[in-house]
């Protein structure tokens, strides 16, 4: 009997290129799609959430894909490890009903972007966190952001590239926290356009920089143009800390 | 006119064979002095203050070369990054006295452990952790750890193919933390034998696995033999942190 299994992806992104099968270069979903494929002696595809650039990081990924199995399926995440490079980790494996799918159902993603902040670049974070040499205002940052909460035509915030029907999107939450030198934006929203979070990083930077004021963020907004807003910032700053459906899917017994 | 350059080194060890020159492999050292060579258009050999293994980390190693040059000290780190690999960061450079090394002065060394102990490894932390599968109980490794303090002979905690002269070593300090299902041993000391906080941090697994008691370190350490001890815990959950000289050398002007 056919069944959907659900997959929870942790990944560094360093590596692929991005989630999506891409003619040219290994990404996340060609190596699930491989190691899925050995373990269960059938050609399987999976079918991400949230498809997510080069270079980006991931904790808590979604995907599906169905299979005729008799494996339980939370031994489907050991089974696939062991078949996976180490830069790829299933935190997580359930069955799903047969119409589930995560891209189709309400959720919120949160996403982090890490910035180093200091004097000097640090090898242990130059993989996960994007350098800025000039002292950002955190005050100004957190200033910034808070325009941002709320239901928002965000076309200024998205890449001219996108195919979005509509560039409505809403922002739960969103927070500017310091750490030492590292300045980490955490924001939760009902769905991200394309390089949406990677944007809003690239303006607050500015903004911290002192190159643009905090309540710039109302005209950058109101504009619906990405020649508003600030630079995208580097990829390698960006992971996907996880998805939170709702409702969840039942569970099946 | 001669002088002598003190810096202080980042590094994430994952493609190095450790600090020390080796007549296969590429090495900290062999970069450093590959780099300050090419800068300053004379053969430079560094003499640093902690010779880390292969895949250990730092965030702070000190080194020292001489030099005659009229670069002033603070430009070196920013001279030096550029010839350097990514993975190797200078986070500062000053003048010292010529006879001054880090390695022949009163130091505390503080070196981090971390341990990632969850059901699932995680492909962000996996250079910089060591995953541990079974739940670790961190209030007896806590007060495992607390035996350690103070003025002890190491010996059980120093690998069988050390020279050092003396196995009596000062811990000032060691804490466990936990965060998340991060927890990572942070201990401070006089200086430390060879391997010695690997298998501090071996051991202490062992006692969080529920394995062997805490008070168990007390025999451990009476023992005086390596056999007493765990297992050396694997290099890359290692991050030398830093190095405080005591007393800062003084200032040149």
């Amino acid at each position: 009997m056919r069944k959907r299994m659900m997959l929870t992806v942790a990944y560094d992104g360093t590596n692929y290129h991005g989630w999506q099968i891409q003619p040219n270069g290994i990404t996340i979903e060609s190596e699930l799609n491989g190691a899925l494929s050995t373990l269960f002696g059938e050609p399987i595809k999976v079918s991400g959430a949230s498809r997510t650039d080069t270079g980006v990081h991931s904790l808590g990924n979604l995907a599906v894909f169905d299979v005729d199995t008799r494996m339980p399926a939370e031994k489907i995440s050991y089974a696939l490890n062991q078949r996976l490079p180490a830069d790829i980790r299933i935190q997580a494996s359930r069955e799903v009903p047969l119409d589930f799918h995560p891209r189709h159902c309400n959720s919120r993603k949160t996403y982090r972007y890490q910035i180093l902040n200091s004097e000097f670049p640090l090898p242990t974070l130059r993989l996960y966190s994007y350098f800025v040499y000039t002292p950002l205002n955190i005050v100004h940052m957190q200033c910034a952001a808070a325009y941002l909460i709320g239901e928002h035509d965000f076309q200024s915030f998205c890449s001219a590239d996108s195919t979005a029907e509509t560039t409505v999107r809403t922002i739960y939450h969103i927070c500017v926290e310091q750490k030492e030198n590292v300045i980490s934006i955490v924001v939760t929203g009902s769905g991200f356009l394309y390089n949406m979070v990677r944007i809003i990083a690239g303006t607050l930077i500015e903004i911290g920089k002192g190159r643009r004021e905090p309540d710039e963020m109302t005209t950058i907004l109101e504009a619906c143009s990405r020649k508003a807003a600030g630079p995208t910032a580097p990829a390698c700053g960006l992971t996907l800390l996880g998805i939170y459906l709702e409702p969840e899917p039942a569970a099946l017994v």
